[in-house]
């Protein structure tokens, strides 16, 4: 028995709480703020049979990668709207630092 | 030395942390959600000697273990109050998902 | 590989961060209450390599150390404030419970 503790973006919580159960994963959410990743992440705790961890972290990399997405930037307040040509650009969003902790007992009550 | 993280119902946090604070473990309880039970619930952490574990864990059985509860349901909007019998039903509650971790070095300043 | 479990107070976690952050440790803050230390407390997880496991603790023993702290008490509502002597008393803050916990695996996605 595993504990794998999931440090993600919780914008990609939701996505990866679905797909995780989907494969019969309990995960309990914890609200977690900075650090690993920037504000506003989750930490999930998934408790796990050794033979499936790999099988977890699977899902989760399949959904909190990180990856670059493209945005659109809002036209500067106040400038010359003429001579603003909005630039979609690159920004990293998601990724995922995942540990697996040993469990010497798991119960159920 | 053991941590011992045991995911329980919110309705059940109070009533545990007061019956382990009797037996002198020492807890500190992390807002979570979802996942292994119910909507609504607390993860608590308690660091014990390898020796209490099992006092801990009898404690955590005795007072959040999974059971049923007769709740009388509310009589139904707008239906017709003179056919309605409200019949008590039982609902599980409570329910306790429980991981023993190893501890390697325990430490207080 | 170590997963650091540091329960302290609120008011020395920014502190904390900081100080860890100037030293490369990651953390992740995770809201926790009760327990261990008095009301308003911060979990944090920092994961840190086996040779560096000193030296993230001396950081939190630096930071969050149990110590005195000389408080000027209000004087008494309605008390006869000629007679009022207001004394500066010793009040214990801060403190640490730390865990340290083995990591099987760590994984970046
Ligand atoms: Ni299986
Ligand atoms: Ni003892
Ligand atoms: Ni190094």
């Amino acid at each position: 028995m595993k504990l794998i503790l999931a440090v993600i973006q919780d914008k990609d919580s939701n996505r990866l709480i679905d797909a995780l159960g989907q494969k019969n994963f309990k995960t309990t959410k914890l609200s977690s703020t900075g650090g690993f990743l920037k504000e506003g992440n989750t930490t999930l705790m998934i408790g796990c049979e050794d033979q499936h961890v790999a099988d977890a972290l699977d899902v989760i990399k399949d959904n909190c990668s990180q990856r670059e997405q493209m945005v659109s930037p809002v036209s500067p307040l106040g400038g010359n709207a003429d001579s603003y040509i909005p630039r979609p650009i690159n920004v990293e969003v998601g990724g995922a630092t995942v540990f697996v902790v040993p469990v010497d007992a798991f119960h159920q009550f």
